[in-house]
This record gives C-alpha cells, sequence and structure tokens, in this order.
C-alpha cells in the first residue's frame, strides 16, 4: 500500500492527466458492450481493457459502479477484479458501490473494496449513522466518499428535509466533518446537477477534502460552473457513458479517447 | 417465478416451520468457519449447506448478508448463487445488501438480485430518495424492505433526526406506504433493539406490510418485547450468529439446530 495520503495521490494523478480532474465511469453494461466484443469470454473484462489502453493518459482516475458487476455474477467479480490489474500504477481507482451497514458487517465490506479489489477510494451511504461509517475508516490512506447530496431528482426526498433550517445532507457533512475531517481518509459526494448544494458543501469543508462530483453532461451538471464553485478544491468531475458509450463499433475506445481529449479542452477552457 | 405474493409465500413458509418467523442469518465469515472444513473447495458454501441441511424445517426464511460473500470474492459469488440452490422451495431468501443508487444504476441492483441470484426479497437503503427505490419495485412478487431505523446505535445520528417533529425513519416510512403500500411489494427493516420505533412504524403500516427484525438476541432486542408490539403483523425475526455460530467444531450443525429448535420454543412462549 502507498505511504502517500490520498490528496498526494491525487495530485500526482491530476498533474499525470495534464491537470485533468476527469474521472471515467467505467459502469460498463454486459448489454452496451459492442457486438463484435461478445463472443470473447469475458465482454465486459475486453471492453473496459480497451476504454483504459484508450485513455489512461487523460484522466486522474477510473471510477467503478459495482451494480453492473454484480448484475453479471461471478464474472462480473472477475471483470472487476481484472479491470483493476489493467489500471496503470499512479491512476485513481473508485469503487462506486455506496454501501452500508452496522460496524462488523461494514468492515467486511470494508475488506472487500479496500483489500480484495485493493480501492483507492469508495463510496459509502451515511444513512445508518457514524458508527456504520467507521470501519471504512480503518485502511489509512484510501478515501471514503460519503454520499451528502446525489444528483437524482430524489435528492429532494430525504437528503434536502430540513432539521433546525438545516438540509439533512449538511448534517450528514457536519457530522463526518467533526469526526473524520482531520482524517485525509474523507471525502464527498455532490451531484453537479446542484450548485448551491455544491456551493455549500464546498463552503463548509474547505479546499483539501475531495469532491466526487458525478452529473456533469448527461445529467445536466455544467462544467464551467462547478469550476468556478469548486475553485481549485480537490475535486473529481465523473463522466460514463459520455465517454464510454459515444460509439458501439469498433472504434468504440478511439471515440472513448476523442470525447475524453474534447473533456480536458472544455476543462482547460473553464480554467480547471 | 411463483405466482403467489410474497406475504401469501411468507405464510407457506412460516406454516412449514411450525408458525415461526425465525429468519436464519447466513453471514458467514470465512474466518469463523470451523477448521475442519477450511480444507475444502470452498469452505463458506460447506458451512452453508450443513446449517441449510440441520434448520430448514425449522426457519421460515434464510437472510444473506452479501458484504461476507464481497469479502471473499469471486469464491464468495460462488458460494452464494450455490447456498441459495440448496435453499429448499418453501423457504424465503433474503438478500440482504442495503443496495441504493440512482435509477437505471438500481435497476443493475435489482437484476443482480432479483434475477441473477434470485433473491425473494432484498433490503435497500433509502437515503437517495424515491427514484432510486423504483427499479426494485419492478420485480413482482418481490419483497422489498426498505431500511427504516436499523437497530444500531447509530440510528440516531439521522435516521431520528426530526423533521416537523416527525423523525427521518418515520417520514422514510410515509412516502414508501404512499407510493408502494398497495403493492404487496413493501416492507421495512426496524431493529428490534427500538421497541418504540418499531410500534410506531406497524402503527403506521399495519399487520400486513412485512417487517424485517435485526437484532433479538446478541444485540439486545426482546423477542418477548417484540412479539407483543408486533401483534400478529408479518415479520421476520432474524438471528445469525446465536444459531450459526455457538460451535465451532464439529458439531456446528447440531448446535445450529439446537439453537434454532430453542428459539422456537422462546417465540411459542412468546405467544407467536
Amino acid at each position: 500500500m502507498s505511504e502517500l495520503t490520498f490528496n498526494e495521490r491525487f495530485n500526482v494523478a491530476c498533474a499525470r492527466a495534464g491537470n485533468s480532474r476527469l474521472c471515467i465511469g467505467l459502469d460498463t453494461d454486459i448489454n452496451a458492450v459492442p457486438n463484435f466484443l461478445r463472443s470473447t469470454d469475458n465482454p465486459v473484462l475486453e471492453f473496459n481493457v480497451s476504454i483504459i489502453k484508450a485513455t489512461h493518459d487523460l484522466c486522474c482516475s477510473y471510477k467503478m459502479n459495482l451494480a453492473f458487476y454484480e448484475s453479471y455474477g461471478e464474472k462480473g467479480m472477475h471483470a472487476l477484479k481484472h479491470t483493476l490489474a489493467h489500471i496503470p500504477a499512479g491512476v485513481l481507482t473508485i469503487g462506486d458501490g455506496k454501501r452500508n451497514d452496522i460496524g462488523n458487517t461494514a468492515q467486511r465490506y470494508a475488506d472487500a473494496l479496500f483489500d480484495y479489489y485493493g480501492f483507492d477510494a469508495i463510496t459509502v451511504n451515511p444513512y445508518m449513522g457514524m458508527d456504520s461509517l467507521k470501519p471504512f475508516f480503518s485502511y489509512t490512506n484510501k478515501c471514503v466518499f460519503v454520499l451528502a447530496l446525489t444528483s437524482n431528482p430524489g435528492s429532494a426526498d430525504f437528503q434536502r428535509l430540513r432539521i433546525d433550517d438545516t438540509p439533512l445532507y449538511m448534517h450528514v457533512a457536519d457530522r463526518c466533518m467533526a469526526e473524520y475531517g482531520g482524517t485525509g481518509q474523507l471525502g464527498f459526494v455532490v451531484g453537479a446537477t446542484h450548485t448551491v448544494g455544491l456551493e455549500k458543501v464546498r463552503g463548509l469543508v474547505g479546499k483539501d477534502i475531495p469532491l466526487l462530483l458525478p452529473g456533469i453532461g448527461t445529467q445536466g451538471g455544467d462544467l464551467q460552473e462547478v469550476t468556478r464553485i469548486n475553485n481549485g478544491g480537490i475535486a473529481l468531475y465523473n463522466v460514463s457513458r459520455a465517454i464510454c458509450n459515444v460509439s458501439n463499433g469498433q472504434d468504440f475506445a478511439e471515440q472513448a479517447r476523442s470525447a475524453a481529449l474534447a473533456f480536458l479542452q472544455q476543462e482547460k477552457a473553464a480554467g480547471n
């Protein structure tokens, strides 16, 4: 395990990718894998390896949403494990599972994701409370992105309910900052579709707490606005389908590279 | 897939087990598997099959917490899939993964758990909102247990925060009832350690909404009190370690059967 902190590794990864905060989402749906790969032994793995080869110099990280691998059974877990082995050292890996459970069970999820799979960072759901998050912080030099405000409309249902005039997601951020803000292991997920929420969270946590920002592009988040609000803080801009699923022909990896290059141009234009 | 609703299948399963609401938790930690099984090809699977053989006539359901299988990698997913194949028809299966994600991704979790693994019921986390739960209801005749109030002390941190004088977990229950109360697919997880919360939830939802009640025994939930409050409603009493890990010798399955029999006696004494 690296001796560097997550933020130190982020800075290296970001520099390696030409100062890009791009996090490519390898949310590989077996049904979206191009036909010509379907006859291979593990199409999901083949697809991922091609995308990684074509884009690894253009992104600081890859994020794998575990749902896609889980729905593909044992083969999916095989694809996940071997995809990780193909990601070059120096590019960060995020296991997006939004896991949450009570202490001894949460520890097993932590073991699975940080030890067995070896992710640099993971996402967790805070609903069960602070004791349910604790085991994830037992792995030093890893980052735990706690869901604060998610990018979907349903974030209004519970996350944005107000308690003493403060929305739930800010209570979550507050409690996590109080307990883990100084560990170098805490991050938050904030949907890039919520610029007001993003401003509030960044204002509370400061620039050194990594934010994982899904929802740029397809879901409507505006890169220029997000970059302005983020104000140079540690952040990862997650883009999945808009890079990986541009083409489902023989040129899918080439097209993914073009889309990633275009994103880097947009980042530059937005002032990084 | 069965044409019967989840509640109809629950009633059959309950009767088959002598009116027991016992749900045995197969939360099989590879480190807790008796030594003499460790040299087998898949000790977790061997352990589970022995427990199932010894107890399947004494419980209405088995619940598998996915964390334990996930931490054991591909072999864990193999054990999970094949454990399910050993559970007799008529005994319900619950995939306890507390999953939650946005719509198209949540659909993949639903596919994984209801289709690939074939569970009768699963647990989900509501933090991301109602749209994140919707895909789980696309499988009819299955049950979706939404986390309301969990058994751990950390449930005070967010679940019990009050919004307009109503705790968050009751907002969750309310919203889910309004949307899915009439589908026959909705259930809730309520920690048996919270008798006040259990009374509130049972009061709101009525007797026909299944409640999954962890925390009896080891965590301090009182069976007599829980049975009184449940008042004949559809409920599953989850017990894991107090049945499966009584002995870690050659007699572990025999001891599990004895513990299950003792639990059934306690249920009878509590008036079922």
